[in-house]
């Protein structure tokens, strides 16, 4: 898809949102989509998926620092479209998130959903995956693994998986302080990778010093994904207004682009969710 | 869906687009999806699908007198994926529409793709479905049912249904001189019907003067739809620098939103394409 012509503001698809300059304003723009089976399971509760649709394209615009101006929707009908829409309608009420216009078709199952959501940023530079700098600190809100218990059946952590929070203020707060940043979607040490190699440097992780929702299946929470944390380097002395555990260090890019506990890793060892690789 | 909370540019779900004012810019947005069994066919060409994708979100910037500034798209992967980036290349490339962003998805068949189209707008006020008054003239540009004939397999209309021109550059030259404007997806009877209630207005078309493409057949010619040709009001004084073909006289709102050589039609009488209302 980079040999199609792409607008400067795509950042060469190697980022979570477009950029676009609109005369005096920087605009952010993402689309995210779920399609049945592969991002929701075919007996969930359509009121969580709608919730998690407008979450996960939030939590891009979170990445970026942006806070939201509308989303479009892209829905195909089905049988439980009242749950969808109280889903939706909560979301973007929470959110402060209004609908600016969509599609509905008639399709077959199982279904695709998608949303464009476009936010305002707060902060310029926006952010990105590619600023993370030798010396810089690594940072993650939150604890991960909590998503995974929750598609699990854990009661505790359901509402990690079905509603997810979009991390908007702690982007805000962060944007002007951070040298990179974005969601972790796909698996930490997946997202760390490719935060690594946009950037052209090394990262190194400490394990002892990440956040995970349950110790003993610490490999699994840092590869699952699905958490929405926001994963950014910064200098190691910016004073950072949101809560986040330091767990590791960049340092010049050599041969692995990302190290735990000092042993290289790569795509042979799992590191997360993809379409193409699999963990 | 109009039970959401809306954006002011939304307009109430009752335009193709959502309007933005950003800073002293005025962006068009809209998102139109296709699905698989219901907007092609299973053994469909995917570069034309891929161009059609993009021609239809283009032709609602075009009925809003809009310049194209760039796309998302929603793609669900399958097998014919480099035919796809063809026609996506192809049809980019014809209307100097870069690439901003998107998402990619696996997903069972039938697939659903969308896209999200971005443009800016070349005159405001921006032209919308609710703007003609009593006295204005009904024009159409182009012929209608070609799109028809092509899904039929007629030769000469092949390219009428698999690969639409967006009219960009009409839809710009008549922003300035329209009352009102939409583009024909969906038949002309049904969106003039939708035109004239949304104007609060009765369109009294004309069918000497509506030019189709198979006269035999005229009937089926002004209700298929997919010809993506503009519909617009405009004061009958008023000189357009686009051909378009006068086919009636808007007249105050009566008991019928829409008459055709003088008799009220109803939505009994299949005005067009619809999902809840199949023609």
């Amino acid at each position: 898809m980079r040999a199609l012509p792409l607008h400067d503001g795509a950042r060469g698809l190697d980022d979570d949102c477009a950029v676009l300059e609109v005369g005096s304003e920087t605009l952010i723009l993402t689309h995210d989509a779920m399609a049945e089976g592969t991002h929701y399971r075919k007996d969930a509760d359509m009121a969580d998926v709608a919730w998690k649709l407008v979450a996960t394209n939030l939590s891009d615009l979170a990445s970026k620092g942006a806070t939201p101006i509308g989303v479009l929707l892209g829905h195909s009908l089905g049988e439980d479209d009242a749950r969808f829409l109280e889903g939706l309608s909560q979301a973007l009420t929470a959110y402060d998130t209004p609908l600016l216009g969509g599609d509905t078709v008639a399709s077959a199952n199982p279904r695709t959903l998608g949303l464009t959501a476009i936010g305002r940023a707060t902060h310029t530079p926006v952010p990105s995956r590619s600023g993370a700098r030798a010396g810089d600190a690594i940072y993650v809100t939150g604890v991960l693994g909590a998503a995974m218990l929750g598609f699990e059946g854990a009661s505790e952590h359901l509402a990690a998986f079905n509603r997810p929070v979009p991390l908007l203020r702690e982007g805000q707060a962060l944007a002007p302080h951070v040298t990179a940043m974005m969601d972790v979607s796909d698996g930490l040490l997946l997202d760390a990778c490719r935060m690594a190699k946009a950037s052209g440097a090394c990262f190194k992780l400490d394990s002892e010093t990440i956040p995970v929702a349950e110790a003993k299946r610490f490999d699994e929470c840092i590869r699952w994904g699905d958490d929405y944390e926001l994963l950014f380097t910064a200098d190691p002395s910016a004073r950072l207004l949101v809560p986040a555990s330091r767990i590791g260090t960049v340092t010049l890019a050599n041969t692995a682009a990302l190290t735990l506990d000092g042993k290289a890793l790569t795509p042979e060892d799992g590191l997360g969710y993809s379409h193409t690789n699999p963990a």
